[in-house]
């Protein structure tokens, strides 16, 4: 079994280098390469995906995994092994599914959107980039026929991306929270007044935003041995090694928040990959255990910590030193409220924490709209404008603020959004156990030390790789499912606090 | 024939894929990436290499080309087809000669050696880099041994950068123009203090030395649309595309020199690169004929356009706008002067035109000794300064100074260094030659129109890619092979006239 083991993780090696290679290669696509570069790196991506859908797809891999399954029966269910042949077969079992044509196709097609969507996105024009959209989307379709469903068609495609979540499940989950959050949005615009933020909306040269944004995420504990951070239009996390995981951010010349929470999130993402035991590199169990998961971390970071009332206590004179005259005369307090103003908006990256949710559910609504032919891809502007009205009360003046806004239909993500939502709630979850097991929580940011809540993930989520769905690491960790109760009563009680409703 | 030629083309547009995928993750290595990054980096571009390497020497393309090369036979000996067969044909040859193990184990040497070089050079501690050095010399060794060789250890070496070129010819070369321009350095050496060039040693802010360097890049014709600049250590230019072509940079604080002649040096190499015509792209015919020839176009663009005195009669005003307090009162003459500055000294990328062949003999000596086992690792260190002092009467300090300078060795790159002298040498041939097509060139850099220089050399140089040797393309651009005369009689008459010998 052991030579049979050995041989897994020199074949997965390979594959994982492969994605790896891909991932410079995407990360570089996002943040340096100029335009003439896109229909070349379209090729050379195509071609790495291809390369690493055929190793993993091999009669050869899957001659192992059938062998080396039956001994799996006899360790431990959440023993390295165990999980790596598991995990492995779950995988193996769902790429066989999936020509490597069609993988091809997609890469070509994602890499292109994207190139369609970033020049769309500057002119603010839908229709360059819909036919675009159209052929990602056609593409989703056949990925979904192939990978095969009972129910919904949505099912295999949020199924990458959260494994063993069902659509049906997030559409109860999401009309379950929407009940509870809707009164509170409802209650707060009643008192829209009573949070005053105008002090961040001004001019914050762009060089202290970032050294400030620096200094946060190294308090959490990310380490620029093992990675960086580089500007990108839509700031994400990549991974090339668990010593090299880098972040990017963006910048709004005249607002804080912007730069400073896309920092702090990527950051939470960051730490996870960081935390990776070097024993799991290169295999399939290595990474997250989903993105529900991975944004747990990231939501975490951001609003559990940089949106706390106790971190800014911390926080603050730093701060202040960083840019004295625009927060001249505000206390830790009045930033604490500010950061935490409530209000309905155009662009989901820049929601508050009582919104946010309803920008993700637009999207899952409008993506299983598209999938199952309920709405055409040249009405989605009209479409995402009216829906944007009825659950958030505004209409974007423009395409770049609506429907454009997003890099994920560019690459063809659909069944991604919904994780986000996910990752707020098993977030909320986690952070009910972590209060439990460290009760001077709020003590310790105070006197700025994060560390603890690192040593904490590191120990209870990080540890574990991607051996667990979703809900087997809530069942583990916080002994029962992934529950939507936590995140109702922590948005119930911070912002009936700061609105006194 | 076109069936099996499509065929030769799909195979090698792959191969060429996996190529410039290497290089994304090389330009990165160089560029950006963060320390802990560099293991994790030397598995994925071992495994990229080798992949490329089995893609290369597979038994299909070697029996495709078995058959195509009868046919190319009937097709003219400079046509696409048949110099697209011949070439493949010429390195599928070698290349078969190399086990993919090797390979594999040369990048995985490499990527170790230059993460110690770095380390090493930062500390000016040799004895850091020694063993990394070793290994690297020790695989070259099996290298020569595989690619086999009758002469000299060094042949199969150098012909891989400069196909068709011997050590003995290199040798004859070198001794040749080391007899002519050593009487020169000394007359020079004489009138040392001829030239005044101090207002080029104080500080030039950073980004100001940066933007100039732009400037200069783009009056040559370098597209930032299909390129950018980034710094690096040890400046380089990457080619991930036709249209993606990238130079890099470094900045020395208190001199102009060093980025300045950096970027334009680069940026000739780059127009070489973003000139391939586009359906030579992604075969083995779409690059340079050889480092030599790419030696060329750097250094005709840096020193003969960018040390010329017609170049600075248009280009000083604009040096001017972007530092008037440093260059207050320095006429184009002056600057033309003070550029031209020849003095020996220690770091071969900072020497005067005059040294400058000196630094790369002395190199290309010590790796003919090191491979021939008359000189020993340990030993370097010793055996440069000595060589330094004998050949250009200076000592380095120290070893970052000295033998640590270069990124060459560290990557393996035995037999490359000539190529920079043999660049030299060519680039005086084709200037003669571009003197006698556009007898009004100096009035036209005057004028600030560098776009004619370019256009020729689009014409009789880029066109061609990479279908003739460095012999071929000199017979055929200048009706004779390569020549060092031109290049004597350049320095002379340049030097000659600066300095009054």
């Amino acid at each position: 079994m052991q030579e049979k083991l050995n041989e897994l993780k020199t074949r997965l090696a390979e594959w994982a280098d492969l994605g790896r290679a891909s991932a410079v290669l995407g990360w570089d696509q996002q943040t340096y390469m100029p335009p003439g570069g896109g229909a070349a790196r379209a090729q050379q991506l195509a071609l790495l995906r291809r390369l690493a859908h055929e190793r993993f797809t091999s009669d050869a891999l899957g001659r192992l995994l059938d062998d080396l399954s039956g001994d799996a029966a006899s360790l431990p269910y959440d023993s390295d092994d165990a999980s790596l042949i598991r995990i492995t077969k779950r995988d193996y079992d769902k790429a066989r599914k999936v020509p490597p044509k069609l993988v091809a196709e997609m890469a070509t097609a994602s890499a292109h959107a994207f190139q369609a969507w970033q020049k769309a996105k500057a002119a603010s024009r839908f229709a360059d980039f819909a036919p675009f959209l159209q052929r990602n989307l056609e593409l989703r379709r056949e990925l979904a026929q192939c990978l095969g469903y009972t129910d919904r068609i949505y099912d295999p495609l949020l199924d990458q991306f959260e494994p063993g979540m069902k659509t049906a499940q997030v559409e109860a989950i999401f009309a379950n929270v929407r009940k509870e959050i809707v009164p509170l949005v409802h209650a707060i615009a009643k008192k829209a007044n009573a949070v005053d933020d105008k002090f961040l909306h001004q001019a914050f040269a762009e060089k202290k935003q970032w050294d400030l944004g620096i200094e946060a995420v190294k308090l959490m504990g990310y380490e620029f041995e093992r990675g960086r951070q580089d500007r990108a239009p839509h700031p994400f996390t990549t991974t090339f090694a668990v010593d090299d995981v880098r972040i990017t951010t963006r910048f709004l010349p005249k607002f804080f928040n912007a730069a400073f929470f896309a920092t702090m999130h990527e950051g939470g993402h960051a730490l996870y990959n960081q935390g990776t035991r070097p024993e799991l590199e290169r295999t399939t169990i290595g990474g997250a255990a989903s993105l529900g998961v991975h944004e747990s971390q990231s939501r975490m970071w951001e609003n559990m910590v940089g949106r706390s009332r106790a971190f800014w206590k911390y926080f603050m004179p730093h701060a202040k030193k960083v840019f004295p005259r625009q927060l001249q005369g505000v206390s830790a307090e009045k930033m604490y409220r500010a950061i935490n103003r409530v209000q309905p908006s155009l662009i989901r990256v820049e929601a508050d924490e009582v919104t946010y949710n309803l920008h993700i559910m637009l999207r899952f609504e409008l993506e299983n709209a598209l999938l199952e032919n309920r709405v055409a891809v040249n009405d989605l502007p009209q479409v995402w404008n009216a829906k944007m009205q009825e659950y958030l009360g505004v209409t974007p003046p423009d395409d770049a603020q609506g429907v454009l806004q997003d890099i994920h239909w560019s690459y063809g993500t659909f069944g991604y959004f919904p994780t986000y939502s996910l990752g707020n709630f098993f977030a909320a979850q986690l952070f009910d156990q972590i209060a439990r097991d460290i009760p001077d929580l709020d003590a310790r940011f105070e006197r700025g030390d994060l560390r603890v809540l690192l040593d904490w993930l590191r120990a209870n989520v990080h540890t574990h790789g991607r051996k667990f769905t979703l809900d087997e690491l809530a069942n583990k960790v916080t002994g029962e499912s992934l529950q939507t109760r936590s995140f109702v009563a922590y948005l119930q009680s911070k912002f009936g606090e700061i609105y006194k409703v």
